[in-house]
């Protein structure tokens, strides 16, 4: 296996994913009234999903696995929404940290899978599985309409993210800044979503 | 990890597994009424669920992580049921597509975990996995019963295929010649279920 | 990939993890009036869904993958209920079989994540998620409500029986010694849960 890493700076993306995934899946646990435990297991698998799925598909070690320091955001996300009254996440601020979250995500698992020396395609696909994915087994763990049946541009803004990472990282410009430009326009898209409610035209017959 | 990779000819029903496993994927999408990109979305985890399984499970690198012509033909499939009318695919053309796909890929997939020196057993059930669990993917993300569920001859025809191949292997007969025979039964057990209703007996107390 | 296995003795609550597991699977399957064959699919990916889960995280070749043993006990166990009527099952001795494997696999999983060098948090979580995903798995297949979304206690017990064994493990404790208290501990649990329905308090607003 082996062992480049990327650069620490997009560590740092890599925490504020999970957190930010996390509470979103200990927020689907409070809406369905479920138990601490539940809220856990949900936090667990919504922050942590995404970035499994992708390190098991491109060989890298699963990047929680070794370290205890993951797991305890997770849980301190669910501890945190199980003692603050969800309310206090229910507006627009968890949307807009999902947000953030999405982008961050889908830009880091496209610069992790080229690190790992995956073609351009699959390493575009790792970077929305990583931003996607946790929310996706969230809701199919809670029996919820998935995220990838409805028509707000969610996916997109992940696979906006990606793909100009990709793109920019094969025509050679620096790791720092391609990633702030491509987190920067996913990032913007999303907003777009829902700010104005910008869609994607469902198919018709 | 081995390097063994069997017979490029079996790399071929891969190819065909795949882009027929993707329009079928997209295909449900169409009906769900979806936008383009979960149409993607679909094509991709139905064409290439199966295999990624299998891959993961026999410790081979994932197939279609280090080259760009797997997802671009899930694409590419996405697209063509975006473009024409998916009426087109409505009929019974894709179910026999589908029961061709079906018989390749449990028998690559079955021929893939031997090359891998997996047991026979589990090198059946590699097979079954690999044929099935795209379908089994799409219908999970879609909400739909799952294909599992049906008493259709589904999951049985690719059962034949996988376990005719592993017990043909296994009696020393030549991988061609056994994956014909194998894709061939298992083709035609899944063209009786099409054109004459077979099914299996459901459980009764 | 490391070589080093946890002591046969826990490699036996293995085997019963998955025997009791995989019958789980099959009544499922048998409630649902299903095929034959879809009762050992659906045996197999109970009995071995949460082991296969652990060791793609952990980094170990999926222990079912080189020995036709653990396939041929779900197949069996497929077969008994169907040829057994699934009433013989349906009393309090399944629910007392499935505490005792639930303790048992929560038990192993933790020790082989620790033995294979993870971190204390997540081998106590690889305890939990050996324990509960095959269920997990085998509801989400077959459309039912996720038993991750009941409140009595079932993961809970789990969790108590991992935790435990790490716990006691990073204190010095002999493995066996430390293997039998903690599966102790989670069955006592689980047994409460039965026998006076204890149950974890759901969330309120």
């Amino acid at each position: 296996m082996p062992t480049a890493t990327p650069p620490s700076a997009l560590v740092l993306l890599d925490y504020f994913g999970i957190a930010v995934f996390a509470i979103s899946g200990a927020l689907l646990a409070a809406e369905k009234r479920q138990t601490l435990v539940t809220f856990i297991f949900f936090a667990v698998a919504t922050g942590v999903g995404g970035g499994t799925l992708r390190d098991l598909l491109i060989g890298a070690p699963v990047f929680w696995v070794h370290s205890n320091a993951t797991l305890l955001i997770c849980i301190a996300a669910a501890l945190l929404v199980w003692l603050i009254s969800r309310r206090w996440f229910a507006g627009k601020a968890l949307l807009w940290f999902d947000a953030a979250g999405l982008a961050a995500y889908a830009t880091y698992g496209a610069a992790k899978a080229l690190a790992f020396g995956v073609a351009p395609v699959p390493a575009f696909g790792m970077g929305v599985l990583t931003a996607c994915a946790g929310g996706i087994i969230r809701d199919l763990l809670a029996g919820e309409p998935s995220i990838l049946m409805r028509p707000e541009l969610y996916v997109t803004a992940a696979a906006l993210a990606a793909g100009l990472f990709v793109a920019l990282a094969l025509a050679g410009v620096a790791a720092p800044v391609a990633a702030a430009a491509a987190a920067g326009a996913g990032f913007a898209l999303r907003a777009m979503a829902i700010a104005r409610g910008w869609s994607l035209p469902a198919y018709r017959d």
